[in-house]
């Protein structure tokens, strides 16, 4: 059942020296954002931090006790740099078990692909108390331990994830988002937007300029949990853009 | 100078709410991470945070004092949401002035744009004691403060700023890499990376599973900051890859 006075928020602890080498982009920011949005759960802060127990275990309880749900991508597959599962447990004083559901379902994925060897068994190491969490992509399932969720970090694999949690977390109303796109710089009208943000308390306006074919723009993002409170305030701000002669795009450019 | 025995680090800090909703995908992250690794400096925690002055504070505070360097993007343009400049001087305990230089550099900028007003003027402030990073993209400059670095959210002009920074950090050794790759699930060869590692105490291998053309391969990356021991340790996993009867592509897959 939705609460919706309340805000929902979720962490996000990212373990991956990849990521901080430059070598790989990441994609799981924008997805697990995106996804905690339609669950109606706000994504507070993001930690990218490397493969080391230390650096996972301080990132993960500063997360978990600031929101509601604390979410991991990476370092849960089957060789000697994948620590998250260790770290995470550690975070929480649990010890770390094979889980037994887990263990029969690698032996299956496995048994056509040379069976369970030391590495493979260790995706079946879950900090006690866990669930696991369906990965129809792969073998290793990701790990639910009350609001604590480990997932793994390519990127498929993930949103395979996701989806099998969807419809699982309780969250409170959505963030409503509507843009409002003007080819402006926005120095020219950020005193029309900070004016109108205040005369709308509920709502929130962020300023995203651009540069395209040659010319300065700026899309408006206006974000609120009320319908109406939402509307209102993208009203005041077409009408001040109109009344100020700046030609608008509703939806954004 | 470069002094080769001390490992430089850096934090990032990324301000914005337009992360963290999902709605732009994040690019600053890699390109940061690759410029510092040429710099001789590594880049050892990303946050991503929102436009919240506490929250932005409590970032950098941390950042700053785990690292030698602390880089923002994000949240020094003209608009009401953007609260960088006031967060990270309240973080170091300086007040916020206005740097004739940047006003100056800002008159002239839109000398021919409608003049300054209130919102461009903002791009003027800085925390007492700084100097100004060059911008060539746009107007407003980015801002040093010793080790604490302030750069713009956009990516291109956030090049343009690291480009100025080019050579102007002191590091120490890069850390070099070479990547072998493999068509084989790395479950298979987890016994292998981590013996190897283990014989090679300066180096890291991390391995990155993919799947690609309906096949499973992974890229195993070494990483030394020295030459002699990165060759030493690659020489040892593709002989131990070759006696196992796995095919390897030096450089990658």
């Amino acid at each position: 059942m939705n609460s919706p006075d309340k805000i929902w928020t979720a962490g996000l602890v990212i373990v991956g020296d990849e990521i901080l080498s430059g070598r790989t982009h990441d994609k799981n920011i924008a997805q697990v954002a995106s996804w905690l949005q339609v669950q109606g759960i706000r994504l507070a802060e993001v930690r990218i931090v490397a493969d080391d127990q230390d650096a996972i275990i301080e990132a993960v309880n500063a997360l978990r006790k600031a929101n509601d749900y604390l979410f991991t991508t990476g370092g849960i597959g089957p060789t000697h740099d994948d620590i998250t599962v260790d770290a995470v447990a550690a975070a929480l004083g649990v010890p770390v078990i094979i889980h037994e559901d887990a263990r029969a379902l690698l032996e299956r994925y496995y048994a056509d692909k040379g069976g369970l060897n030391e590495g493979r068994l260790r995706m079946a190491r879950v900090p006690q108390g866990s669930e696991l969490i369906p990965n129809r992509m792969s073998g290793a399932p990701g790990i639910r331990r009350g609001n604590v969720i480990l997932m793994a970090g390519v990127p498929h694999i993930t949103a395979g994830m996701l989806d099998a949690l969807t419809g699982e977390l309780e969250g409170g109303a959505t963030l409503l988002t509507e843009t409002v796109g003007c080819w402006t710089a926005e120095s020219e009208v950020a005193g029309l937007l900070r004016e109108t943000e205040q005369a709308h308390e509920n709502c929130q306006i962020g300023s995203y300029p651009f540069f395209r074919d040659g010319k300065v723009g700026a899309n408006f993002v206006i974000r609120s949990t009320s319908a109406d409170d939402l509307q209102s305030c993208v009203d005041t701000l077409c009408d001040g853009l109109a009344t100020n002669g700046y030609d608008f795009t509703p939806g954004g450019i």
